[in-house]
């Protein structure tokens, strides 16, 4: 259980195996969850805004159509874009059967340090149908779902990885770390050695549990956002089971894991 | 509240001011109150086992009297050293008027990395009369002095940055940090503006405030001394507001601080 994504780079964190959940509740992972359950082809973190506008006109060029651009900086949509990072946009008339680039502050940093720490390429290749790593995108959203995947880890190794804010613990993040961990405790019979890391999140969420709306409204990041008009992004993101969609990162890109190979 | 000392280099931080406390409960700052308590005339962090005795030949060769040796590499006493890094070795009898130069894993690089983000002189320079910094030493035996430090902040802010283990979070720190983070908001009637961080920690704090001697065996690091023996050492750190000493961190050493300037 990783607080923070630079915790990956920690002496004391070593290389990861087994599976891992990459956590960015407000909103980047939410955002995934919804866009593949909403019938998405598959969503592209990218870490800023021109390598999103470069990538979507090369995917052009090589005969693709054109995905939609989605994303945020200081939680405003860019320019040019199609769609900002409110999972609320992200509807099945607008997102199904397409690719969507997304860029986003923190998320896209977590999974790219998360993929490094595996051992996994982690730049935009040609969309690979083998697996070559085990990264999941994980909000409340699709929390039980993803755990239960977590839970399912060959060799009973897993990592939740919390995105934060600017390099800054957020809240939300934990809280929904503390919820995957406690369910894979569970799986497993608690028969499972925690780090003090998880163990904190655990009782975090538990704390929580029955009041995860307020608590999201309740953090910084929750509190500029219900500042910038978001309130129903808030409730939504608090929807703990909504999806049960499993985004998992492939060639650096998320799609939706196919119902057998869970 | 910094989870980690890597917060104080993230983007969302920036220059600190005001008064900052760094925490690292097993074993670093409590052998520095701990030694303070007991009559030392300072105690000096340095990152490495050969600095330390750089250190010592120095000031010798200098005329000063040969500084005490402590520390420890995988909680054992280098080669040579006077001591380890066990806060019961620090008897007055031992320390009384004499300077320490302490080498541990992870405490010292938290006090650098503090002094870099408050703009202040890391390296050791001559024992200076003024004040250039507003860092403490906590550990749960100074908590309640250091709290009361931190309050008197003369613009009310104040940083807590947890040292963690080997870059990963040490609910032992996080536990201190959240009685002092408390204890100041409480002085203050309560009205602060609190991060993420903060509000986590006192509520792990307030979780485990009637048994922080069990909580302090339950983590990774606590488990591990427990192992290697040093039982009698994680009751002592647990004793909360044994010493009244607050220890401030003046070019690049830690000295008691004087009483009329608190």
């Amino acid at each position: 259980m990783l607080w923070l994504p630079d915790e990956l780079t920690a002496p004391a964190t070593g290389r990861l195996s087994g599976r891992a959940a990459v956590v960015d509740v407000l909103r980047a992972t939410s955002t995934v969850a919804t866009a593949l359950a909403h019938g998405a082809e598959g969503v592209v973190p990218v870490p800023d805004v021109e390598e999103a506008r470069a990538l979507a006109r090369r995917l052009e060029l090589d005969g693709h159509r054109r995905p939609l651009l989605g994303g945020e900086r200081q939680a405003v949509r860019p320019a040019g874009f199609d769609l900002g990072n409110s999972p609320l946009e992200y509807g099945p008339e607008i997102v199904a059967g397409r690719l969507v680039v997304l860029t986003t502050t923190n998320g896209t940093r977590a999974f790219s340090l998360c993929a490094q720490a595996m051992g996994l390429p982690t730049g935009w290749l040609a969309p690979a149908a083998g697996t070559d790593g085990e990264i999941a995108a994980a909000a409340l959203v699709n929390g039980p779902a993803v755990a239960q995947w977590l839970a399912e880890a060959p060799d009973r190794r897993v990592t939740v990885v919390c995105a934060g804010t600017e390099g800054r613990v957020s809240l939300e993040d934990v809280a929904c770390a503390g919820l995957l961990a406690q369910r894979v405790a569970a799986a497993w019979g608690n028969d499972v050695t925690l780090t003090d890391g998880a163990q904190a999140a655990i009782q975090l969420y538990q704390a929580h549990a029955d009041e995860l709306a307020a608590l999201l409204r309740s953090t910084r990041h929750g509190a500029r956002l219900l500042q910038l008009g978001f309130a129903e992004d808030l409730a939504y993101c608090a929807r703990v089971g909504l999806h049960r969609v499993v985004p998992v990162y492939r060639s650096g890109r998320l799609v939706p894991l196919a119902r057998k190979e869970a």
